[in-house]
């Protein structure tokens, strides 16, 4: 029996969940990644986008560090979609909004997306070592939830964040995350973070928006007009799909 | 002119204190640290122990980084004083503990201090070329924000917490110090990281060790016998002296 079958016991036996949030993806490596479920969560908006998409009937996102690593599926019948710095990037089929992923335009369609934050922590996710990746956003938060409240690995929430920087919205959904799987389960957090997100988000849940104003990345996104997108993106829990890594293409579970 | 002095007498015309809050040590790197005053954070029980030992009369502080570094000033006419992992390292005239300094033992003396992570923070705020660093806590709190409300460059405070990971204790003290500053002046802040801090401590501020008695450095201390540190700890500003570096030295400012 190897230490991680020894976790799993321990943890089903005594019947709580372990949960770890990651402020920021540069710090990762301070985590123990193997053999746990790793949600990642990029608010605003690619992980948004993601769980949109695959609402709206994609077959697959296929999410992809590079530029140039979505270039490399130029040749096949995929979707492109590419954005830095919030922009979309010119030459490619969309950007990183989920209102692109509507009417039918992603339906049975597999698209690759590579962002400025999001992307790159499913891959960092993926290599170190995660018995199963999902895509977080508040869109379908409940699901995800209940999802995980069944599972026997432990949780790692890794907030994407801006350049490595914290911001506030993953942050927020960290701790949504965690409350609402304290409803479903009980839960072991030996993790400060996780103690502050969910603090944050008790105190913020009837105001999510008011108190995301005050955010370097809303002001960022506010200059670039995707002040809708921000508004759709803070929905909680209006799809029932839970979205994570099969084959190493982003699906519905 | 060159950017700096274009940023103070920016800063000087619109009457704006610029704060910025790095959560960990490991994400120090992502911030612009040349110019700005740093306040090191870390409140158990490194920075508060400095605090206390210039209180109590110690000529100065010298922190260092290492074991090797400090028992370099063996010869010398020194109290030494070195922490591991919440312990005294065997052989050091002194631990991490504020109550060490206490009854007339730091009087005139010069402590030289290595810590599992505060002391750390100094020498790279040092080396990342801030203008000045100081050591913040709480026993000191009003007396620095006082400080700083009349200073001219950018603050930038940098939580030690533990090993990199983030603690609530030194988010706190971050969120209680821009709270203080925020009585006293204008902030123009434009960091995530500040204004969660500041979140979190409006909320716990009138039950601070009940909420730290779910922190993970809480349970740490605790089971070395150290919650009569951590209760001292915590008191607010019962201290008038501001505590900073003068010619490498953590001294009376």
């Amino acid at each position: 029996m190897d230490s991680l079958d020894k976790i799993k016991i321990d943890i089903y036996y005594c019947g709580m969940i372990q949960v770890e949030v990651v402020i920021s993806p540069a710090l990762l490596s301070l985590y123990e990644v193997k053999g746990k479920v790793v949600v990642v969560v990029d608010v605003l908006r690619a992980t948004s986008t993601i769980c949109t998409a695959i609402h709206e009937g994609a077959e697959a996102v296929i999410a992809v560090e590079t530029i140039e690593s979505a270039m490399d599926y130029r040749s096949g019948n995929y979707l492109l979609a590419a954005e830095r710095n919030g922009y979309k990037v010119d030459g490619f089929d969309m950007g990183n909004s989920p209102f692109e992923c509507q009417h039918g335009k992603v339906t049975n369609k597999t698209i690759v997306l590579t962002t400025t934050n999001g992307t790159k922590c499913i891959e960092a996710a993926v290599k170190a070592g995660a018995n199963h990746v999902l895509a977080g956003s508040f869109l379908n938060l409940e699901a995800t939830a209940q999802w995980l409240s069944q599972c026997t690995e432990p949780i790692l929430i890794l907030c994407a964040g801006w350049k490595d920087k914290v911001n506030l919205e993953d942050t927020l959904y960290a701790g949504a995350l965690v409350a609402k799987l304290r409803q479903m389960a009980e839960l072991s957090i030996d993790c400060d973070t996780a103690l502050m997100a969910e603090q944050l988000y008790n105190q913020s849940q009837n105001n999510l928006i008011g108190v995301l104003k005050h955010s370097s990345h809303y002001k960022r996104l506010s200059h670039l007009s995707h002040e809708e997108d921000m508004i759709f993106c803070m929905q909680n829990s209006v799809f029932q799909e839970v979205v994570g890594l099969v084959e190493n293409q982003m699906k519905k579970m």
